[in-house]
């Protein structure tokens, strides 16, 4: 299989590339598709010297697949030369996602909608791919009708960019303090607000949450929140579902979580809940809270399984289960999804 | 009007002296109380040197106000000999906050309440506070039915021993991290995640977050997610509320916020909810998306108002809204709502 990366320099580019080497994928041809700015790079891929080729219309000829890790406009400019080379496009922005004839895809719930393609496959939003993998069980019990959701989102979702704002806002005031001799005491805050001076975030987000990812809707909620609804219900074949979700961002590298509140058309058992979750792919019950056992990002961080846990009876909705789950945004949130879908094309 | 504090020492302790100053409450005698540990530590206040006393039975003569700010064993230990010296005791522990004969108060709710007393007022459950202060404007426009809310706490919840948990895990990560020349980068985690060894939390709280606040009671909520439910009713008078709460520990220092869908008897007008906000006492509204004004714990530590934002319609919830409030859990979540009930005893 010749396949090429586009977007190759960024966090979930170079995720898919170890995603690929660890999943064993036969690669014939390998490229890796850039801007100018990271054209000439040298990657390391399986003891080999790759490198970072400048995107151009050209460079899908005799590709397979193409990954695609690159912003909307990136994907948007070169899907019709990438369909036209006679490549697979899986593509990881939103770009295409709710186009009719791009199947929008999470291999473990919605495999049969590949085939259906026209040359694009979508990859689903981060927060939405790991709060479905949590939900398609318990759908297959009886079908979800309602989501209130809430996020825990880290900072890697805004990519490398993001990784880099956090932990400079922590070196920073961890320094200044360390140099004045500070004891860390309940001082109201004073050592730890420095409005510091943000690019990838609008505020500082050292020892903040901030509560708006994406753009606002007319209807006042973010782009972001808005898929979780959109995407969801294509990926789940659910119509009708209603989704509302607040999207928030959290000083945690890697690794989102997700608080949900959901209602489904029959009351469950919530034994059986945690057995069809323990009997499905890509999932893992923590749910042992006499142990302390329960999703956390530092649990998940890294791995391409998305845990579940802190099941209960939801105490507003009707038929309704709480729960809350985390899963790696880099990994099954994009790049090992992705991979997965290459997985099925080549089956 | 003679005032002692018992657990003086302690987070919520040293932040009631502060909010007694600034508020300027008259004070003919002062007291601070805590345990052998503590006792003999010298305290300033208002200029002059305060020693810090061993509590003992004996403690509360003469005294008119005694604000609780210990665990709930010491204050059910020297509630009696409170009542018994004649003294009102503003207590914010969760001893007595569902007994029948102890008024729980937010003054801006339900001031009233507080002539009922029987010597002992209790202080609610921080959470609740800046939540139920987030939502009386709304259910003065129409009654609450449900409210289906996720935390998103501060470590200075758990008094000076998680600023010092937070801040050490931190420091030592950075520290490392320093010596060995690290550039942040996308290591999937690698150079945050330590297990680092935690007295406070169960687990490591630098670049985490931990769902589990309180210990597990029989329907897998914890203690302090029912406290919404158990103490909201209570404060705002309405016995039939249903809460779902999951309370989540963020590595942020001071303030804690709370993503809330909630439904009302009759359908609002969010703009009706903007005003009713804007003119209600200790909540601001802080709700302007388009210039990117929502709220966050930065903006709310050390302030003694409760910040609510992002109010739109629910999605899932009839007469559904939608919202995000954020307020300083030491300040109005503890001691600012305790001197506020002080304030309201001395009229």
């Amino acid at each position: 299989m010749n396949i090429a990366i586009l977007g190759a320099s960024g966090a979930v580019g170079m995720q898919v590339l170890k995603c690929l080497n660890e999943r064993n994928i036969k690669i014939d041809k390998l490229k890796l598709l850039a801007s100018e700015r990271s054209a000439g790079k040298i990657i390391k891929y399986n003891g080999n010297d790759v490198i970072i080729e400048k995107t151009t219309e050209d460079s899908f000829k005799g590709m397979d697949v193409v990954c695609g890790a690159a912003e909307n406009d990136i994907a948007k400019e070169f899907a019709p030369h990438i369909v036209k080379a006679g490549a697979v496009f899986v593509d990881n922005s939103s770009a295409f996602r709710l186009e009719e004839n791009v199947p929008l895809v999470v291999p473990q719930i919605n495999k049969e909608d590949i085939k259906k393609h026209n040359g694009i496959i979508a990859n689903p939003n981060c927060s939405t791919i790991i709060t479905m993998m949590a939900l398609y069980p318990i759908n297959k019990l009886s079908k979800i009708k309602n989501v209130i959701a809430t996020t825990f989102q880290a900072v890697s979702g805004a990519g490398v960019g993001g990784i880099d704002e956090l932990y400079s806002q922590i070196s920073s005031i961890c320094e200044e303090n360390t140099k004045k001799g500070y004891i860390p005491k309940d001082d109201g805050g004073a050592n730890i607000k420095k409005d510091l001076a943000s690019k990838t975030f609008k505020y500082q987000i050292a020892y903040n949450v901030i509560p708006a990812i994406g753009s606002f809707k007319e209807n006042l909620y973010t782009t972001e929140e808005m898929k979780m609804q959109n995407e969801g219900r294509k990926i789940m074949h659910l119509p009708t579902l209603n989704v509302t979700c607040t999207c928030v961002r959290v000083p945690v590298m890697r690794s989102h979580c997700i608080s949900v509140s959901l209602s489904t058309e029959e009351k469950l058992d919530l034994n059986k809940v945690r057995e069809e979750i323990t009997k499905s792919a890509g999932v893992k019950l923590v749910d042992d809270v006499a142990n302390h056992k329960y999703p956390m990002p530092l649990s998940t961080c890294d791995k391409d399984i998305v845990e579940v846990g802190r099941i209960r009876e939801d105490l507003v909705l009707e038929n309704g289960i709480s729960l809350f789950c985390s899963g790696d945004q880099i990994r099954k949130g994009a790049a090992t999804n992705v991979v997965e879908i290459i997985e099925e094309l080549a089956k």
